[in-house]
């Protein structure tokens, strides 16, 4: 495995590699790596010849009040994970490197951003279209990996890469999770005993949901209630929205019928948990 | 030459002979080409293995209120000029295959789009920014060119490409010019006689500028005061802004001193003319 730092390394590795027509797959990560990364490491694993992983921590996707600067960072850990995986580039730049001084463009798809953690986090869609089409344009894979844990993303991503014809196959890998439902997250080290014995409430409150619309719940309400009844049971526990959704706009479900998505945030302490499951509403 | 109107058949042409190692020079245009289309042609032919000329009038960049409707649409016309300069591919997408239903993507340079045409046309360099990128998305080209006479398009182009990691190489063709100095322009044919006798004034302006420059104008007012006077004495013609301004940031100029562009702009009966002149202000 090489470790490259800068754009013009990428582009001279790939270069000669695409011209003898072998594939590429890129698997996004801003670090931190763990199981869900490997997940989406051995699927691109299979689907390509090659498999370029990005660390990099992009500020961009930060509010200013939110955690850039305590982003859990393990440098060494996560080559090492890469090594075992057989990945062939971890590509790691600089901040300056993706952002040199007087980089002024942004990618945006304003109507997947508008609701849901766009809401919660203003600017921070517009932060992830505009570095994944920077890595796109960079690594130029055939294919690019994301996790289904971030739904509203894969979404956007999805949405981004058809509207501008980068021509890049996206595969989402379903959410890895911890045996008590808890979905994977790097951000999960930061939860106090405690609050991580609180933490699989967010999921159970998706299967609630699940189970509500299972059982004939009529209204998108009923179903909200059945997951906020779950959160609100615990005292550490705050619920920032539980929703049912269309799983491609990505707007509230207008009736419990046919693909759905729940999607569901809380606050735990100081840790923000999202999850969604998706579901089969009335035929 | 072969004209394609889908993004699919672009691709399957330009894959082959990428992979051979040939290069690919992009004219973007709007078709109702002219003299100064001819000559980015001529240079892209000099410059790449094979050239493509997009032709889309690309609704995204037009104001509500602005001529898309009556923009002048000349297809034969522009397929005999292209096959005439030797270009290899006519790419002709319908609106319906550039912006399918549900496209939501936008691309945005809000500093280079603040001011001068953005300012007068709210919109438009997004419309661009977002066109742009789908063009050098889907053919991939080494070199696209822009012509010199919308320079506030061109200083964005290149700042997109570089943020985005986009590998094109911009190039900049110098502005092809009438006899009486009046820069060529597809909606010049909208030109009454009489204004059309008018219509070389705004690049007088601009040389009286640089006249006022070249004599030791000390302030921005003062030579944006040479600009208008010539303006004024037109009954037909009413400026919309003479500036003279750093030619990467577009910011009106601190100190008439190296580099500088004269941006302007005039509005004569419904058409709406804009020119540009590069000077060398004082060492």
């Amino acid at each position: 495995m090489r470790t490259l730092t800068t754009v013009r390394s990428v582009t001279r590795w790939r270069r000669p590699l695409q011209r003898e027509g072998a594939t590429i797959a890129l698997v996004p990560t801003m670090g931190a790596l763990h199981e869900g990364h490997r997940a989406l490491i051995r699927s691109a694993r299979l689907s390509c010849d090659a498999v370029v992983v990005s660390l990099f921590v992009n500020p961009l996707q930060f509010g200013p009040r939110e955690d850039l600067a305590r982003y859990p960072r393990q440098r060494a850990r996560d080559a090492a994970l890469c090594r075992a995986e057989g990945v062939d580039i971890l590509f790691a730049p600089s901040v300056a490197e993706m952002y040199p001084a007087g980089s002024a463009t942004t990618v945006a798809v304003p109507v997947l951003a508008r609701r849901w953690e766009g809401a919660h986090r203003p600017g921070h869609f517009e932060g992830v279209a505009t570095v994944v089409t920077k890595l796109l344009a960079i690594v130029q894979p055939d294919v690019a990996m994301f996790g289904q844990k971030d739904f509203q993303q894969a979404a956007l991503v999805r949405r981004l890469v058809d509207d501008l014809n980068l021509g890049v196959t996206i595969r989402v890998h379903p959410t890895v999770r911890e045996r008590d439902g808890l979905a994977l997250s790097s951000r999960n080290i930061f939860l106090t005993p405690a609050q991580r014995r609180s933490a699989p409430a967010l999921y159970r409150a998706l299967l609630a949901g699940r189970d509500a619309i299972r059982e004939g719940a009529r209204t998108r309400a009923a179903v909200e209630r059945a997951m906020r009844t779950v959160i609100t049971r615990l005292p550490l526990m705050r619920a920032e929205y539980l929703a049912s959704c269309d799983p491609e706009t990505l707007e509230p479900a207008r009736r419990l019928a046919g693909r759905l998505v729940l999607l569901g945030a809380a606050q735990l302490g100081r840790v923000r948990l999202i999850d969604n499951l998706v579901v089969n509403g009335r035929r």
